[in-house]
């Protein structure tokens, strides 16, 4: 499939909404990111909707009234985007098209037609956002090298990347019961820990508390049991994306992750910003896949595609920052600790899909593909506390003097996300947030 | 929660069904499993139905008559069991003791009653059986210690066991997509290989095909997210067991499985028996946890529990049978390669789940806890042919001179279950099996 752009893409419409033009806005025309909302005094089971500049557009509202294709209305009134995701590119197309032409200063209704979109508009201030997909299934990778490479130099240092690495996008699965929206608080697990001079190890509060930074990618149609994704699919079951925090538990991981991998290291809490920004959105963001060295190995052929090589990778920097309870109370903004790009990752989104089902395994729609940590080359750029400090060993240091190891409680972190580049229109993924509460 | 022996236990007592009476038969009147089925000709969405003889008490059917207690006829007319598993061990009581009266030859109705529960009965022979619980997670442990020990020495000879083996219940995420019912034929999959003197992998269908004889535990009512379940609770949690096949690549595990641990050698697909044994019913085959030499650690104290200790143990025979296309042709019957007992284990259902939710991880109804391959001290108790076959060096002979290092293409997997001891009914768990197709 072909990497196309149209006037969605295009960076010199507007919307009539004011607040999708102001610079650096998020959520600009060009974007027409999906969430799921609910309203306090409005309905309690989650309606989609669809976020421009500081407004909503309520899909369920606006299918009601007839103004979305008939072919997806039914699918933008379930309170989950799973309909819409199994709908496929087509229809993903045509209802992005419909909601650019709506909400375009250059396109959409005037006079009383206006006003029945209007009457879909709910201020996000006002709405309190929910997980956007069912995800039945949640696998997480290890796509940057420089992440692998840092955390295998801590503990291999003589061989920090393992053989398979250049070979195999690396992955294992998650915890789909403990995905979390944006803003829930998330409390700091109990668990096995044994410092490495202890001889037994105890039970209590994990006490390297980290997040990593990572982007989420949503399936759209999947596979049957027994089938394949060519990687030359790709385009046509990627959905979208969101910020995704995986939050770690470092001394419950290091205790108990050999041989099976990490468990309860990772799976007490997941969390996914609320707006899931579409791959057709991202089109003028997509980029050629990482360069490698000519030292490294070609991958497999089933892990080769022309458009994925030539535009597989994505643009997006993404931000870590960091808001303590001392910040907090001094009314101090948030701190940022670190910038890296997505373009950095060793494997690309296609990649990981085409490989988790070279098996046959089937994925379904509003399955959840964790992107793993996004780290750069520099200390700026790495996306979580264990490789930013080395293991504590060079501790962060805050603006207001206080240093961090690793998180503490009433720690809130944020990420962010957004693409930009000449010619096109700027577009923001938004906000991961969490607070860390004590543990219990 | 004490372990209770009653009415429905007694050995003596009989159904008047004469099929679940026979000498051996899998599921007499005390055993009364579930699961979910359909017929050619009737309901298209599963029904519940609980195993007597050669009978299937059709539970949407003796609902809708009025023969089940109020409280749970509405989650015996759910296309699966996840309502009665979230109504808890109440409940699951109150509906086993109404199923064992109705069906016991001392207690049931007689007369034109009786036929309005003869009016529920399907033969099992004209039944499909489709998976009993609608799992979103699914947890796979490593709990033998003779199989830890096994696949340890293959890798590791000087150090088999690593040091966190006797304090963790050491597990990980499976996938919950591909579980697939016992009958479902699994392909052979594809993936990276890369033999030990190659210098690079090739992608290719899997050469060591394996299958890992487990049993899956299903969880009841679960925890909210942020809570633990104390192993005290695990009576009341555990809902019951089915046979699982948990098919591995090894080819591809050992190529892929580090750092993160197995992911595409596991998850093509997972085979579970269709009937699920309760607790309840297995109660008297309850034993004291595995007793360990005095040289192993203690547990820590949220792994400990009195009652746990004192009949945490499951004393279930588990078998493993082979059906080769040759054999098949011949019209010979399987031949059985192995038998061990879950008594074996190293770690209990109970300290699985509380290790599981100790870290606060959210369990809910129909989530599926695998055990690990179970395997006892000697060859013919290995639990896969890994095991059995030491990496292939020392083939499996069958009694028609085939020999087979790892699974052939037209080979059949056949488990069985049963508990039996003096002064109780035998009961069965019947069987979980899956045909192996060849590659596509």
């Amino acid at each position: 499939m072909a990497l196309t752009l149209n006037s969605t893409h295009d960076a010199a419409r507007r919307s009539w909404i004011d607040s999708a033009n102001v610079p650096d806005a998020d959520f600009p025309l060009q974007n027409l990111p999906y969430g799921a909302f609910t309203t306090a005094n409005g309905h309690r089971t989650p309606h989609l909707g669809v976020a421009i500049g500081d407004k909503i557009l309520d899909l369920h509202a606006a299918a009601t009234a007839g103004l979305l294709p008939a072919s997806v209305a039914g699918a933008c009134q379930e309170p989950t985007l799973n309909a819409l995701m199994a709908a496929g590119a087509g229809a993903w197309s045509e209802l992005r098209a419909r909601l650019s032409e709506l909400l375009g200063a250059d396109s959409g209704p005037t006079g009383e037609p206006r006003s029945r979109v209007e009457a879909c508009l709910v201020p996000q201030r006002n709405a309190t956002m929910h997980l956007a997909a069912r995800t039945r299934d949640y696998s997480d990778f290890y796509a940057s090298i420089h992440h692998a490479t840092n955390v295998g130099s801590m503990l291999r240092p003589d061989n920090p990347l393992l053989p398979n690495y250049k070979w195999i996008p690396i992955g294992y699965h998650g915890r789909a019961s403990s995905l979390v929206v944006s803003g829930t608080p998330v409390r700091r697990p109990h668990g096995q820990l044994k410092p490495a001079d202890a001889p037994e190890p105890v039970f209590g509060p994990c006490k390297n508390f980290d997040y990593e930074l990572e982007l989420g990618a949503f399936v759209g149609p999947g596979n049957a049991l027994g089938e394949r994704i060519p990687l030359a699919s790709a385009p046509a079951q990627l959905f979208g994306v969101s910020l995704l925090n995986d939050w770690s538990a470092r001394d419950l991981q290091t205790w108990e992750y050999q041989p099976l991998g990490p468990f309860l290291a990772k799976n007490f809490a997941t969390s996914l910003s609320p707006w899931i920004v579409t791959f057709e959105a991202l089109a003028p963001f997509r980029a050629p896949a990482l360069a490698r060295p000519a030292s490294d190995p070609a991958p497999l052929p089933y892990l080769v595609d022309h458009d994925d090589a030539a535009h597989g990778g994505l643009e997006v920097t993404l931000e870590v920052w960091l808001l303590t309870a001392k910040m907090r109370l001094a009314g101090e903004g948030a701190h940022r600790i670190s910038r890296g790009n997505f373009n950095t990752m060793y494997w690309t989104l296609g990649q990981m899909l085409a490989h988790h089902a070279s098996n046959g395994c089937n994925l379904s729609p509003g399955d959840l593909i964790g992107s793993g940590t996004v780290s750069g080359p520099s200390r700026d750029s790495r996306g979580c506390l264990l490789e930013y400090t080395w293991r504590g060993t060079d501790p962060l240091r805050l603006p207001n003097g206080e240093e961090r190891k690793f998180l503490a409680d009433g720690d809130e972190v944020i990420f962010r996300g957004y693409a930009e580049r000449a010619g096109a229109r700027r577009i923001g993924l938004g906000e991961c947030r969490g607070l860390v509460l004590p543990a219990a």
